[in-house]
């Protein structure tokens, strides 16, 4: 649950929040249903009125419900005071680690109908970080996917905060999901700090031609992806985005653009990537239209991207028109 | 009437509308008020609450209701979305061929009382293409207001989604509007496409120079006046006024400037140019003058233009003050 | 759609509106799924950003997008003025007959497919006085339900602005739908009005209890419910519903309350109907259950019902908790 | 100027306000103007935003702003907490000593233009409380328009806080007005504690039936009219109006009725007087017209009545009509 | 934090919340302020922006910081829903017991300098009912300001949810607070329940006679004092208060009136048996003031009472003005 | 009192206002506590609601109340309309000089008790231009203070449209408060149009750098410190500070930035350089740190500076976080 302050004030300032619930595997999968596909969230909510009004938002977006549970006490909330020019954002989070879906357990889901029903499957390293209970529930849901023949994509989204224990603890569990994959989202940091890899190049671009098609066999992945971002100081952001795929690189132009809600970009470029996929689009054309997806992701209100596939490829066209009617 | 979503939402997202009355008619009304005249709206609009509030709206505005009728069922309205950076704002029409002031009878007006009090009167190309009733009306209203000495304006503005028959079916009414008026507001673009003229020549400017001055000999306009604009990558715009007179150009110069709200920039460049034109401005400075009303126009919330004389020469002079205390 | 003027102002006083999607399908629609059944909508949207907002809409309220279809340019709409005291709630219409689902043709809808998957359809007397292709599709699609084992409900809603021939022009649709329907909402008034028919006894009381029976007879009704409602001068409505079924007359409490949205309590009561009926629910329960869904259907923002069973059954007992913790 | 804190929240507790342009004067100008009648207010105002602003207010609510003069500095606040239940509203007034209006000159007015073109002027006993040039003009204008035959309406409308005097110092003044008045707005006691008149009756209406005759002849009155307002413990108000003409009472119904917002009721009670005057009524509707004219009043938001002819005349029906489609 | 759905939607309806800082703690010390005394909170919050929030908001309500100590990760929160009428508010509650405040230290707290300072220090039963260092923390200071010669009052306020082992788990503790408290609020339910004692006695107001002056011998209380509420069908509320000093009962009035906001009313009571206690007004003026304190708390937004002790002494007269100029 | 319209609109197309209570005096108090200093109002505010509303407003910014005193009738106040790009803000003052401010006696506040506890005094040259009383007790307090052995910090904000008699009028004042200060706030405008100074040297960067050191000596000034400002076309401000002491200039970089809220960044820049002073920065640290401040504040909403020491260092690494997590 986001907990928003309207405008520019701070906490302190204000009276007011805006709400919704997002998360990148809500971010996602909203994202994938805008792009015409059928989006289900796998988790557990409340049995109370913040959890109908997450279930609310949840089919507002056109998720499924099919695959949540309900039940436990508490739903992982979190506050955002958003920032202006040099002032930067800020999170301030609640206590998550009790929350339904932190302690929710391995039984909760049936596991094998939704392995059943999957085309793709996502998730997220920061998920990962959570609970034993959490992490064991990812890796066996996993692996039904993978047995069932779907398609397994895994994003790295390594935050430091959440891992007590640093590199050393993150590293196995990363390294599971990995073997288990078949599209990932990362780029070189991940293979530097969370793999321990070496390289002896030195700009991010080198490093990333160097690291990543070695990530790619020794976890035998099919699709690696992902961004180089970059803040500038006239309120635009900057994006490059990066497919992998049979021992080939494919770049997209780096885009420049305001920016008017940062939060879910990087969904929605894992959302392009995944749509490029199942439509069989060339890798040129996927990355391109992925990074596209990232860059409207961030004029849109809220973290969830809204954008439809002829959206984004008359995004991709890069006009500008002034007003569609 | 004017529905907005308020700030950056879209209509799937959000759950509150904006509204007021506008369209180029209120516009060009209620920006020669601010600049000193009376305005007036020649409409017919419906005896019920819609129709009470957008009398309200318009009197607020400084427009006099003398001239509207009463009757009929419904008011044309959009709904707008806000766009942002590369993410184009959206209008969305409701059904306008029924609505009150669509379906009005040339007997609804006293076009006799009207043509007397009249010194200038603004037609608009998008109610020409409207329907065989408005069209009449229009083209009545326009020959008795000359026979009495009064100043017919016509603004092309021509909008291609609202002919079915496109340019062919367009012409001859254009044609018949251009016969009748002493001030247009037109430019190259409407002398190619609309009234299928020709030229050898190739850039923009060229080709302006080149129609304009065959277009007021054609049809017998005294003064053609009209903008190039530009949307810029940084969220500016950019805005060269021109007019021709006297078989004279003056040009304003190329401004670029923030934009708030981008819809009415151009009703107030008309405002400008017969604000100069009735109290003998220069045509250099006329046409500076309709250009800094422009720029001023997409500086205020909503359509209608608010800005007076005084603060339109001000922000010809070009500086920005911090804060008029 | 529903366009409100917030808090009590009228629309020439305020700038800002509320919206949302309702009417009775939609209302009932969604009241089944908060009782626990899966509700679809019947109907056709523009595939532009209003129909857009309409599915996520709906979507949140729960009620499945599986039977709509897309295509056409309008949505019926209307705007509210919220009442206080003396002062009664205003409506205002735009044009309807116009609308995607007004023009829809019987070929936009998969008839056999939403027969086929239907235990329960629900058919509205105001979507009976739209036009010929309307009536079209739901008498076709009534008989189609009927064949495969569904149960047909009807509304009557009779709303005399909506007939232009009166009752004379709608009593040969209505006695058709009454032939096709199983459950009837209805009360004495119709009998008197729609159906011509007569009676000798003087309290509404009385001749409910004369007329329903003969109505239920010449029509082959299964089931016939409806209420008597009143307006009280401090802000409180009464509500006194009756069920007729087994040639058995059974009748709620008359209840008394305090009124927040008056709009929609009637597709609550429906709804409540329908849940006891399903449900297996004795006739007394039955109809005290619905009246206790009016109830708080009139609690409730928005013209939707929201409450679940429980919330209901915990109505019913009558006692007001003061807070919920 | 009015600067209300919407909803009930303290002016230490909220951080918004919501500002209108109000007054007896707007009050009956805007009321007549609903009723069908041309609404002018003779004043000052500022010639900045704040002036800028009343003046669109104003032009809103259809009053004529051909008698308003611009200058000076000022303009008069007062800031509006609203009470609930046992807690009062609270007022909390600016200086507006100071205000343009109460240091605008008698020059400031063209008297004689004004004069010309009134038919019925009303003035407030409010404003003659404020300073010795506001007391002169107000006199010299009200001369003036019975000269030229129009009719002269004034409303003691006494407030204690205003005259550091009390009733010594008001009472030559008022003595001044009720002279040169036709249609004069008080009860019972503005006889007993202004003019200083003496009674033996003990109830107010015995009093109100001694004294009004008495001032009607001594000041040579055509009509007095006025109310009696009770406030119950419910949240409701009561109402009864009285009119004494050709040496006769009419009394309306004693009304007791819901309130929104209590500021404004009995100007719009002034207006139903002046309405029913001029259109000829009967003494008995007319009274009845103005107590209901006061009733809608108070369930309209804002000081400034809203309501027109027809709805007045509905409400005197008594009927609540649900919601009027 | 309270988290308030604004108006009366649900949680799944609405997307906007406010958000304020209480709790008894802070309504009793906030209401003392407005009663002329310093008040001051003993509690922890956490060092980021919600604490420093929290710290903002306790210092606009004129509660002083110096005993807050920060430190921690997160606050207690609930989220409100208001009712209407039939349908009770509800408070869904997160998880609290991880609070900064549930968490603390006895070792956080300057115990020794607090009890220094204090001349009344108010406990409340809720947070007897968190975790054994928050209870021997409660323990420890109320000894120590005793000690020191302070006065030490204890509200009952037993919630049954937050108990797992009920009375029995719950009793040894509220003796030792009762043993150690000058002032009690409570009631004969109380008494009943959580310490298990016996009456003969039938209605509530008798058993209240009996039981009361056994509770103050058996713990050596020196007053006690509570109220009788009970909620009526049309939206109000009544309020029965009583005292119980010097063995004998002052009551006061049976209070009926409106509710805007019903939390807090009790905070207000008790302030007002603080304040009279230590202003030495009579016990029948301290009840009755404690009673209409408790009552305009309830036309106020918020918890937090802001009555001053002029507004309740004119509310404890009874009459209500219409607006206070 | 701050009446701000919010959002980019006009006091004559708005209708709520939002408000908050400043001025340099809050704004430098407000800066100070948050970085750690304890930050008192010397001031006096009327007994009524708003001055209350003044008071609540000023304890949540954590400002002490010991040294205001209550009485009087009114309080300061402007509207302030937000411009956009090329269009300023406009500020529009209510009559200031009535306040209970401005008429306050010297007898209103309590001197010696002031003195005795003040470590830092700040004084603006906006109180200085406002009457004789105030200029009085100014300066009676600044002497005071010094003898106590506390620092006087003076700003000079010279505001033309307050001094009627320009220059001259106020320049005895002036130089009774810089032979007073010790800190003092100005530029080489202040020196050459107020104090009537001269140089030969024609860029601001060189006057600056003649005249403060004669400033200094002249009036035995310790440090004197200020900032040259530029606004740029792309909605971005320029800042340089420079810090005057120990006959050395120290600069801070020139900075580039966004700008949300343009009120108040000179207040922050003073807070920084007296948090410089106390805290024993070098004076490039100071200079560097007070201009962070300065640009900081401009992020923020509202004219009060909201960021602590920590904040402050952060910004001056220059570095933009995206999200501080």
């Amino acid at each position: 649950m986001r907990l928003q302050v309207p405008g520019y004030e701070l906490l302190a300032q204000a009276n007011t929040l805006q709400y919704s619930f997002s998360g990148t595997g809500v971010n996602v999968a909203s994202a994938m249903t805008k792009l015409g596909h059928d989006g289900y969230l796998v988790t557990k909510l409340p049995d109370n009125p913040l959890g109908d009004a997450a279930i609310s938002f949840l089919q507002r977006l056109g998720i499924g419900k099919d695959f949540i549970s309900k039940g436990g006490k508490y739903i992982g909330m979190y506050f955002l005071e958003n920032g202006f020019g040099q002032r930067s954002s800020r999170v301030t989070y609640t206590n998550r680690l009790e929350s339904t879906f932190n302690t929710a357990d391995i039984s909760d889901y049936d596991m094998d109908l939704i392995a059943e029903h999957t085309d793709v499957i996502h998730f997220c390293g920061i998920t990962l970080a959570m609970t034993d209970k959490v992490r064991e529930s990812m890796k066996v849901l996993a692996k039904k996917v993978k047995e069932k023949g779907g398609i397994v994509c895994f994003d790295c989204n390594y935050r430091p905060s959440l891992w007590d224990g640093g590199y050393a603890e993150a590293k196995p569990h990363y390294e599971d999901m990995l073997s288990l994959a078949d599209i990932v989202m990362m780029n070189e940091k991940d293979a530097l700090y969370i793999l321990g890899m070496k390289t002896e190049r030195v700009t991010r671009e080198e490093q990333l031609q160097d690291l990543i098609p070695k990530v790619a066999e020794k976890y035998n992945i099919q699709t690696i992806a992902g961004t180089h971002r970059g803040i500038n100081k006239d309120n635009t952001h900057s994006l490059l985005g990066y497919m992998y795929k049979d021992r080939t690189f494919a770049f997209s132009e780096k885009m420049t653009f305001s920016v008017y809600d940062r939060i879910g970009a990087g969904d929605a470029y894992t959302s392009g990537i995944l749509h490029g996929e199942l439509s069989g689009f060339s890798p040129e054309k996927t990355v391109q239209f992925a990074a596209s997806a990232g860059m409207l992701a961030c004029t849109i209100v809220g973290d969830t991207p809204m954008s439809t596939e002829a959206e984004i490829l008359s995004a991709m066209s890069g006009m500008i028109e002034d007003i569609k009617r």
